[in-house]
């Protein structure tokens, strides 16, 4: 499958506190164990651009488009945003991950605000998994995976009813939150899995990687890119019986 | 409870057309029905004005939003979709009806195209309950509503699944279509109900009056409007066990 | 509206601890708070009877059935197992609490077994309301209810998806719950509300009441009791267009 | 993947009826072209046993069960349709065909009658894609799939809301249809087909057969049988942070 991972470029202080977590930049986790069973390209993003990287041939050669942003979500430009719609829509999956609850892309596929409660004091989270046996729990030892330190994102969570609720966050602190959630929409799904907090080393977690490359698969695809869509006039059928 | 009905002013020689159906405008027969249990406020629309007569103050005095739009959808401005969709997450109702499963404001709460199949021939339609003791159907004492001359609206229809499916449309013709769909968002809800083609008095049936006002009492809002969304930062609780 | 609460009657050193929890007996507490609003018969069940109190009167004179049930799941007899069944099939609620999870007539209900993981520590829950403005949170100050002592039910619970998932519980010990689910079955609706161990007084937190008398509302019947179901043959229709 | 059809053995005058539309019988004609992609078992049942001979080894060597019942859903045993509800729970498929709806697994499963609206004149059905990019569309190059001949299935049906919705029905006199549902069961999946009347050859439709066999790839199992489920007393976490 064509992986295109849409993430963005960290500034300054920032940019060194993510470096402490994951020294090779978190695109390039990312890219790295998806790589190993995924064609992958990482587009960085950041204010100086509107994300318009992210062209009609780039969205036309990629299978799921996995989305972190986080400081530069409204630097998307409207148009960027509604082309991920559109492609998601005519057969294109989307894995949204953390902060990219407020993304543009996910928020127009929702309809919704996509607002939670948080809090940043590196609490440990236990995500759980509702249906062990489910495919996106395959290979993964353990009814939790146990995250050392990462942001709290808690309910309640200004959504729609996932098409499938598949993960529940615990956190230290006392909150709960719906984290690994499934919608489709039109030809297309999305997905948003909440953990990922970019100053914490959750993506080096195998159990982790092993469930983001189980998520990619479960989303995949099953029909090749349709065409915008149309209402199409439809004739009355000339069959008697 | 306070309705404003949002319907366009049509205008040439649709306008005549509607007048044959509806010789007191199709606004006003909406009203009519609707007013007799609740206030009701009509606000017209065309291609003359960007739909902007919906402000905010409007919208804070309005419990259901019953839309009927058509010729003019791509002239609603931005401002005033998403104004309406914001409305509709901090907890206004939103009834959308026949062609409106191509406004803005829908289209946007999906997070879809909406596109569908249609053909315009006058052929009949029997609108299902799938259950007929449901709220919906409360009054109503067939199992399904008759309507001598509709547009066709049909399968493959491009929505998110609905929350709660509620009617099924059979056509002459040979379609089938989900045809009363309810979606919750945030705080609001949302309901599409396919029959009203503006040149069809469906909407004088008096099985379609009651089910419009049955509509409009099982989605109506059960708390005040709620103040915009935001994602509030979550101190960690002190109690102790 | 009718409720009826069918609950167990402890005995032994059990029921000595439930005295401890409940001195008026767990059962009258219900009905306390309860019949401040409703018409309220309490039948009691223990190994000395099948549940046959249940019968086809007290069920049609039942609005909300509200079951507590852990030891005797049972020595319900089938028969009152099904005839509950066919009850929520023609239109009664039912209010299954905490342990009754595993009671026959909701495993019946859902088609599954309705396992889950638990742990009897008494430490503390926080009962989240994924959507703080529904109407089973109403007049509810807290976005979550916090239980001093409770018995941890977690996840993975073998259930369908719920057709409304509306409260999350967290455990100090590490486990996410889905404790307020709501299903539609046919004409009538069932809800499982997950904390209520014998031994914590959680039905005597005024918010637990809250929250129990707001879900007896929000699942109340809403048509009468349909005859039992069958399988029509229905004629062709002769209207010609 | 290894199928076993579960099939009435039809008798007398229905018998030669069936032979019209079937000559090589209908339950060979599912296996038929079922067999040119997975090996099939068939077992045939009828008045005289009380289907005992799906036995745990049986089922424990089935990935997709395919029923197809009739006149004696009151025949098999209680004990049999509790094996098959347990072995879906447990991670089985199960699809059952047309009249089917009212078998003893498939009623426990939902937890409701099944109930629906019935008419036996022959009618032209056509069978609707909700979404034509769905994989059990998958190559079939029509929109809706023409039977020309079949019993028609209405709503209202008593079921519990679909976790996939995917195929409606059209029928000639006037009636719609659920036709092509999926529920989850803790890990299994069961889908009702409705199509199916014994005396006319519907399943000799190639659309038809390629659908039942994009079905049975679209539920299959995705993770080995699981052990039957229990509550398992889980112990505190130990971690500290």
């Amino acid at each position: 499958m064509k992986i295109t991972i849409f993430s963005e470029n960290f500034k300054g202080a920032k940019r060194d506190k993510v470096l402490e977590a994951y020294p090779e930049g978190m695109e390039n986790c990312l890219k790295s164990f998806i790589s190993e069973k995924h064609d992958v390209t990482v587009i960085l993003h950041s204010d100086e651009d509107d994300g318009s990287a992210l062209t009609e041939e780039v969205l036309e050669n990629t299978d799921v488009l996995v989305w972190w942003g986080h400081c530069y979500h409204e630097e998307v430009s409207d148009e960027v945003a509604d082309r991920v719609v559109s492609f998601v829509n005519r057969g294109m999956s989307m894995l949204a991950l953390h902060s990219s609850h407020k993304s543009k892309p996910l928020m127009r596929l929702l309809g919704t605000t996509a607002d939670l409660s948080w809090r940043e004091i590196g609490e440990h989270e236990r995500l759980w998994f509702i249906n062990p046996n489910h495919p996106i729990a395959e290979g993964i030892e353990v009814s939790n995976i146990l995250i050392p330190h990462e942001e709290m994102y808690g309910e309640p969570f200004a959504i729609p009813d996932p098409d499938e609720l598949l993960l529940l966050g615990w956190f230290r602190g006392g909150e709960v939150m719906r984290s690994g959630c499934l919608w489709r929409r039109a030809q297309g799904k999305l997905f948003f899995l909440q953990p990922g907090h970019e100053t914490n080393p959750t993506y080096k977690i195998p159990e982790m990687q092993r469930l983001i490359l189980n998520i990619i698969d479960y989303i995949k695809p099953t029909a090749p890119l349709r065409k915008p869509f149309r209402s199409p006039n439809i004739p009355e059928p000339q069959e008697k019986f």
